[in-house]
């Protein structure tokens, strides 16, 4: 596979918040031969990088031991590096090789910390727009990304609806509900309560905040599974004689077991306080947080209406961080909107991370729907689209949705 | 209302772990008159306490400004205190009276902190026995709570049987699942990983663990509470202008909202670290997530095998703390044990708190069993009864959980 993994200047970015930094960089792999009319855009998560597929790089993303969508991406794969020039770009704000919170001020030499200007969803949309014009790329075939990134796919038929021709939100939404809004709240307030987050000054420094990043991790890593999948992975057992925690605890901790799933989780934690910077987190989740699709128009109707490629909602039954509920509310939006869209539900005992762990019922709608659009065997909709044709009556949803 | 509000002392008490306090003293309420068979006894939930009903006491319970089921207990009301005669205890290791973490060591001058010994279920179990023996009640008419106080309520049944006519476990399951074990474990690492924790040695300093038992007390709330009842109540709208964090947050966050999902939660964290102890949330958390019918056991049928008595288990359909499935299971094992049981299912857009925020929904069955038992109109049941009347099948589940 043909890689690129790079950082690109971009020079002065004005952030939507209105502050300004002199130089974006961006770090971002591509893979393919770019022909023209075949560029894929694919748009990380919350915690992701650009490295989406092939063999571990040295850049930027160390700690990330493997390409996050290395199922999905390569030759001969559902999205096909053979067939499509694909491009991931860390998002400004992250810490990857994007300037971020992390990153050196050119003006002070010291870390911006917490003076980073605040990020959105529609900045990150900007600056791969202008990462795309230092590629040469003023059109792309597909944007895809899941969750967050789906939002970050949204986006793109909103501000460029002209530059894209088929989008592919999975496991995402166009706004998350309040009992997630509350759950990233909290995440955050564990990071700033952490003494040694120092009001985001803690850079170069003996103590980082990873206790609380670690915490916010372990929250968010809570969302990303279902009760099944909990179930079928951990059920109440102990965990094995090895396992010993690496915080502190109570004396009468001992007592009792300590369990599987604390085990998992408390080493997912340390590994990922490892590999991500606090701040990051706390920027990138209010992005999450603040996106709202119909933000500037009356509607999420309204906000799609320009857009006139199609489009593949992608769903997981068992995902209550992105619920089957809101991808049907999305659906209907673009339906309003007259966007060709299908809404493909992926019944899952697998939560949210059902988009990064099920390959084998994400790639094939995925693949068809890049090669042939809507009419992709592999792709199911919630609309029968027999109720709709030739009809004077209004769409009927005989689905899963119909009360 | 006649109305007790004391505290007893029931001597040297050995905790199942193994280790003995020198004194267990016991802060308890009693409301009506003990007549021989009427007498009820309430258990609480996590962080309650003994002031189940009437006006505020000034014993043991400050920062409570409100009984915790006074919707639920009192003259005329679905438990009737002028027909049984109410007993609610505090828990061992709780704050609210009765002894704990928070306690002096007799022996020492100094509060137990993480010296006291582990608690679990069965032990609130034996020092409720051993309290209703002070108060000269042999036998109870019927044990009642919600959340982990059904899970107490259950344990009344594995180990006094002969001791109740009635059992009520409410918003309860035979144990937490993973995803609930999951979200205590995160809770218990915010508060011991709070430096000011300091091993639970904390006691008369300045500074004692807020941080942590804030970031804990939202966890728990999220889960008391619905994607719906949080829709309803936050949506995703702004808090008032007056509306500010009490603590730090990264500067990027004057450009966000602070919203009112976020206000809501932040007050009621404040309110409730100076309300609660820290080393007792940790304590009864584990408590919690310890809890198994079948400990002990075969399985929970067997566990329940010798209770001869009435159940009545209710549950609550938007409960993700304990779910309806879960409920369900309960009711199952009591089938089969030849429980004579009845699983009312509310539909209720609250979540876990709806039973204490919707007494119009628990009273009646509640109300109708205690007086007629399971023949109460208002109790309805996930078996439909007529299909295994005089019928040599074995009993179809005509329910909600028929597949």
């Amino acid at each position: 596979m043909n890689t690129d993994h790079n950082t690109v200047s971009i020079g002065e970015f004005t952030f939507e918040c209105g502050e300004s930094i002199p130089e974006l960089e961006i770090a971002y792999e591509a893979y393919g031969e770019f022909e023209g009319d075949n560029a894929v855009l694919v748009c990380h998560a919350l915690t992701g990088s650009a490295h989406v597929a092939g063999p571990r790089d040295g850049n930027g993303t160390a700690g990330q031991a493997r390409a996050w969508w290395d199922d999905i991406v390569g030759p001969g794969k559902a999205i096909d590096t053979n067939e499509y020039y694909v491009v991931c770009a860390n998002v400004p704000g992250s810490c990857y090789g994007t300037t971020g919170p992390a990153s050196e001020h050119p003006e002070t030499g010291e870390p911006y910390g917490t003076d980073f200007p605040a990020v959105t969803v529609t900045d990150w949309t900007e600056a791969q727009r202008r990462l795309l014009d230092e590629l040469g790329i003023p059109h792309l075939h597909a944007v895809v990304g899941g969750s967050v990134g789906g939002m970050n796919v949204l986006e793109w038929a909103k501000q460029h609806p002209d530059h894209v021709e088929q989008i592919i939100p999975i496991a995402a939404a166009a706004r998350l509900d309040p009992q997630c809004l509350a759950l990233d709240a909290i995440a955050r307030r564990a990071i700033t309560t952490d003494p040694d987050w120092n009001g985001g000054d803690y850079y170069g420094t003996d103590s980082e905040p990873t206790d609380g990043l670690a915490l916010a991790r372990q929250i968010g890593h809570v969302m990303y599974l279902s009760k099944a999948s909990m179930d079928q992975k951990f059920g109440r057992r102990a965990a094995g004689r090895d396992a010993v925690r690496s915080f502190p605890a109570d004396r009468a901790a001992s007592f009792f077991p300590y369990r599987d799933v604390e085990s998992y989780l408390d080493y997912q934690a340390e590994q990922f306080v490892k590999r991500f910077d606090a701040n990051s987190y706390l920027y990138l989740t209010r992005a999450m947080d603040n996106y709202d699709l119909s933000a500037g128009f009356e509607s999420d109707t309204n906000a799609l209406a320009a857009f006139d490629g199609e489009a593949l909602v992608m769903s997981f039954t068992a995902d209550w961080h992105f619920t089957t509920t809101q991808a049907e509310a999305l659906a209907d939006a673009m339906r309003e909107a007259a966007v060709d869209v299908a809404h493909h539900v992926v019944d899952s005992d697998h939560g949210h991370d059902a988009f990064l762990v099920e390959p084998e019922n994400v790639g094939p709608p995925l693949s068809d729907f890049l090669a042939e659009g809507l009419g992709g065997s592999a792709i199911s909709d919630t609309v029968d689209e027999e109720t709709d044709t030739g009809s004077d009556f209004a769409p009927v949803h005989t689905s899963l949705f119909s009360d």
